[in-house]
Parts: structure tokens; C-alpha cells; sequence
């Protein structure tokens, strides 16, 4: 079957770029938001003026506040909502989803609290089956999506038919998606990435340049798929889009909210002077470092990257003595 | 048998420097340089005036231009000249070379013409056993490890004994070296990574930002991985420090001459343009391009990436046409 009309649930920056990507590809689409001010700008101007401001969006997206609107002949549902606020917005919304459909997750993280992944957080809530839920994930960062600059990312269903009926519905000459069956892997890669960043911004903050750097980026990436081997992943998803091509693109960008915030951890200051700086807010890896910490636990994982996040975030301790803390670790193989 | 003394033959910058962290770690070092005025140097002031200059170089770190003096009583042997130029060093050495001696090869390359990797340069000239040679790779930038900045390593050997031997001997307080059975591995990454570099670098002067460039990086890190299978490693080397490690750093480093030089093509300069500007040199993998593509032709091994470097630089493809080409190839699953 292949995918005529796609609704986009959530216009935020990544929705409205990923409704985009889809309707730059042939599909219908249509985007819901929130707020009337949102609709009314995608359908007169042609413009997520609030979230993604001067990208001219195609002919074939429109917009509506109606959220049965939007799900009616949908064969794929993407959900761009928060990780944190998926749960009460799918229960809102299960009543009105097409039976069959594919629901296509674009949020990123572990729900607090009951440490699950959004894939199954969407299963519990809208009762569906596994096959029919599917994770995009990649080196997506937004702007430069809308600006149609070339980008490869991942596909994830553990029906793979499913899978490539969406690689078509959102390949064009800008983005290149590849299918993949291991939703964990997926997943986790997304979810550990916001905590390897605080670390790389630590560094900087320390002053430390590129091989620094790099060396975290690797030994993240070496944990995550640590983690992920033990909830049931497969290691080499985490050498591909969703792993490293999600972290080098979030390591790399000066737009990265958890690099700059912890580059100024890096810098010496106290997580309320850095949440002051970042306008109030907590960098999503402040958050996580703590579930992905509690997980690892329980599976029984080492992953001493992100307990030392923790610690520097949620213990106090100095970025610097972290630092030295994982270089003088007992010598070992790298594949241990 | 612990390392109590290291011969290091080449006093280039990186040569120098690992010099220094073997030094910073415990044993007694002798430096082979070619120029009395470089071993004067380090001799009198302690420095590396020529290679590293402002770097002050330990106590029990001396040099010396007798290439005897040097390996008399080394334990191991540390080859630090560049990859196309050692074999004809191996052979004006191989009669002093300490029976027994690990010989560990800093160079990242392909012999054009026999395309061998160094570590079977090695032990073809050497005459030595597979399990005597060792190699050292990562996100190694010279200058910031000589400037003590916190780096991850690898340290590859099929030996793993003499692997953790050579371990022992360079770990300090801010270089972690982890071991490694996957020589084969390890070299392919160190070889392949110049290619991406110059891809990268191109996409950059396009214009593209960091997805475009997380997007290469992966993918170019997919094809190694295929050829490397092909060869005999095990696709998850390059997932580690050899492959990803020391690729982004290459990649994010403005001192990347690779990445410089691309850039360039991709601004819409030709290869002689190119070329000028960077001092009559041409980038590493401008050649290695046409090594590597004859050695994946040799073993069936589909490398797109590596094919379109190959076509810019050789064949006068311009960059934009072969980012159009990448995105446009035929669908597919992300490991195939």
C-alpha cells in the first residue's frame, strides 16, 4: 500500500520541516497545531511564521487545529509532540486514529518516571502492535532541512515492508531516508545523545579541543551501544544515522542547546547560573542523564560517561575532575 | 616483559609527540631524527623547535640521529615516518631492529602500486610475524595531545599480551589507550578517513551545515566498514576510536588539510586551483581516493562516497553534481 495523505500531529520546528520532507515527496499532508495563529499562517501565508520562520512550505500541506481533521485517510500518523507530553496527547488524540495506520514517532527520549521508550509508550497507548509503529531518527536538525540542504536518516519499523512504504513517502532530492528493523537501537541512540553533548560542551568549557571531543563522542557512543546490547539492540545501529549521525550532527552545531549548556558547566558555572543563561530552562541531557542512568542500573551496565554527567549535573562535582576521573580508569580493551 | 625502553624513529610532529606520552608514562625514550639541528634541539632545550615548537619534552626523553643508539635495547620500536616513505626507511633499519621488539606503526595509509596496508609493509621488509607488529590509531591531532589535552587511543595487535605490554607503556594522566585485536581495522580507518575529510569538506564549501557533514561522515564510515568486511576486519572497529574517533576529529578539526582542500573544490575551485593555495600539496586523499576505489574494485565492494571523491578530483565532476548523485541513488536498507 503505498502512503497517499499523512498527518503530521505537532508543528513545532521538526514537525513542520518533517510535514515538509513529506509533501516535498509527493504525499498529502496535513499538519496539526495547537494554536489557531500557527494554522492560519501555514494555510494563508505558506509559513510556520512561529517555528519556522522563513521556509516557504509546498501547496500540497495545509494546516488545522482539528485534530479528527487532520487524522481523516491518514495511512501514517507522525507524532512530533515532546517526549514528556506524548503520552497525555496520544490519549487525546487514540480514539480518532485511523485503524491500520502507521504511527510514526519523531520524539526523542525515555519517559521519566516509567523509562520507556516513545515506540512503546505509543503501543501501550493506542494499543497497536509493534509492526505498526515506526521511529524516524537521524542527523535532523531542522533549519537546515527546511533549507533543502542534503540529508541521509533512518527509517526504523520491525516490519520492514512497512518501513519502505514510508522510506517512499518521504524521499526526495534533499533527504535520503535508509530503513532499518531495530527500533531500540533507534531510539536509544536519540535518547543518549543530549547527555554525550553536555559532555562535549563540558570539555570545550574546559578548553579542551577535537580530539577531546571526538574521544566522548566514541566512548559515548561505546556506552550507549553497551546499553543497548543489553535491552535487546543491535551494536552496529549505533555506528549509523540514528547513533553517530544523530551525535556528530548535535556535537558539531553551535545550535545545540545541551553543547552550550554545558560548555558553560564546562566554564565553572552552577547548574542555576546555566539554566538562568538558557532563559530558565534545563537542558534536555540534565534531564536524562538520570534516566538513562537508573536504566543502565538495572540492566546492570557501566556506563561511566553519563554517571559522571550526573554527578557534575546532579552531585557537584567539577567538570575538571570528571575529566581526570575517566582517564585514569583501569586500562582495558576497547571492546569490553 | 614490561617496556622499560622505546625507540621512536621519526621526530615529526606526531612522532614528537608520542614520544612525549610515552615518556609522560614511565619509560626511557630515544628519538630518531634524520637532522643533527632537530636532535640538537631536543637535546639542548628540550624542545622540538622544527615540529613542535613551545612543547617542553621530559627528562628521560633524548635524541639522537645514530638510527643504532636509538633501537639499542629497545623493547619496542615505534615507526613514525610517512606511509609512503617506509618501506625504504624498513630497509636501511631492519639489521639493527632488536630481536623480539614490538615494531608499532604510527602511519595511516595504503602503499600505492602493492596497495598493502603499513603493518604488512612491515612485516614483509621486517621479516617479523604478524603478532609482532602493532599499531597505534584514534583521534590523535598532535598539538593538543602535546599540549596534555585529555585522548582516547587504540593500541592494535594480534597479540593481546604484547597489546596491553604497549598499553602499560603510554598511560598517563591524559592519554587512554584501549587494546585491540582488528589490526586490519584499525589501519582501514586511519586510510579511508582523508577520503571523507575532502568529501566534507566539499559539502562545507557548498554551503552545508552539520547534517549534511554528520550525514558523510556515517555514510563514509558505512562504506569503510563494507570494505573492511571484505578484508577481514569486524565492522565494529569502526565504530570505535580508529574509525569514528579519529574520523570526526579530522572532520571537525580546521587544521585538517584534507578537509581544507575540499572546501576548496567544493567553493568551485579546480584541483590545480587547489592546489596552489595549499603550497603546491595536494591532500592525502586526493591519492588515497584512486588507492582505496582500485582495492574495493578488487574485492567487490560498492563505495559511492569514495568513487564520487574519486570523479572531483580525477575525472572533473563538480562537487554539487555529486552531492545530487549521492541523494539520488537508488533506495535502500541502511546495512546492506
Amino acid at each position: 500500500m503505498s502512503v497517499q495523505r499523512v498527518a503530521v500531529l505537532g508543528a513545532g520546528s521538526w514537525g513542520t520541516a518533517f510535514a515538509k520532507v513529506i509533501a516535498d515527496s509527493g504525499p498529502e499532508v496535513v499538519l496539526w497545531a495547537r494554536r489557531d495563529s500557527v494554522a492560519e499562517s501555514v494555510n494563508g501565508a505558506g509559513i510556520n511564521e512561529d517555528y519556522l520562520p522563513g521556509t516557504k512550505l509546498p501547496a500540497n500541506l495545509s494546516a488545522t487545529t482539528d485534530v479528527d481533521k487532520a487524522l481523516d485517510g491518514a495511512q501514517a500518523v507522525v507524532l512530533a509532540v515532546p517526549s514528556q507530553t506524548l503520552r497525555a496527547n496520544l490519549v487525546g488524540w487514540r480514539d480518532s486514529l485511523p485503524e491500520g495506520a502507521t504511527l510514526v514517532s519523531l520524539a526523542k527520549g525515555v519517559e521519566l518516571g516509567t523509562l520507556k521508550r516513545m515506540s512503546e509508550v505509543i503501543r501501550e497507548v493506542a494499543g497497536v502492535p509493534e509492526d505498526q509503529v515506526a521511529v524516524v531518527s537521524g542527523p535532523n536538525l531542522a533549519k537546515e532541512i527546511a533549507a533543502e540542504q542534503p540529508t541521509a536518516t533512518v527509517i526504523a519499523c520491525t516490519d520492514h515492508d512497512r518501513a519502505v512504504e514510508l522510506q517512499q513517502a518521504c524521499s526526495n532530492g534533499y533527504f535520503r531516508p535508509y530503513t532499518i528493523t531495530d527500533v531500540i537501537g533507534c531510539e536509544l541512540g536519540g535518547a543518549c545523545k543530549n547527555v554525550i553533548a553536555l559532555a562535549c560542551g563540558m570539555a570545550a568549557g574546559l578548553g579542551f579541543g577535537d580530539n577531546t571531543m571526538a574521544s566522548i563522542i566514541t566512548r559515548g557512543l561505546a556506552e550507549t551501544a553497551r546499553l543497548g546490547a543489553a535491552l535487546g539492540a543491535d551494536p552496529l545501529t549505533f555506528a549509523g544515522l540514528a547513533g553517530l549521525g544523530d551525535l556528530v550532527a548535535t556535537c558539531a552545531s553551535p545550535l545545540s542547546r545541551n553543547r552550550t549548556f554545558g560548555h558553560r558547566l564546562g566554564l565553572g558555572e552552577s547548574l542555576a547560573q546555566a539554566q538562568e543563561a538558557a532563559h530558565g530552562q534545563v537542558a534536555e541531557g540534565v534531564k536524562s542523564c538520570s534516566s538513562i542512568r537508573e536504566l543502565a542500573q538495572r540492566h546492570g551496565v557501566d556506563m561511566p560517561l553519563t554517571d559522571g554527567v550526573h554527578m557534575v549535573c546532579h552531585d557537584g562535582m567539577h567538570p575538571r575532575t570528571l575529566g581526570a576521573a575517566l582517564i585514569g580508569r583501569e586500562p582495558k580493551a576497547e571492546r569490553q
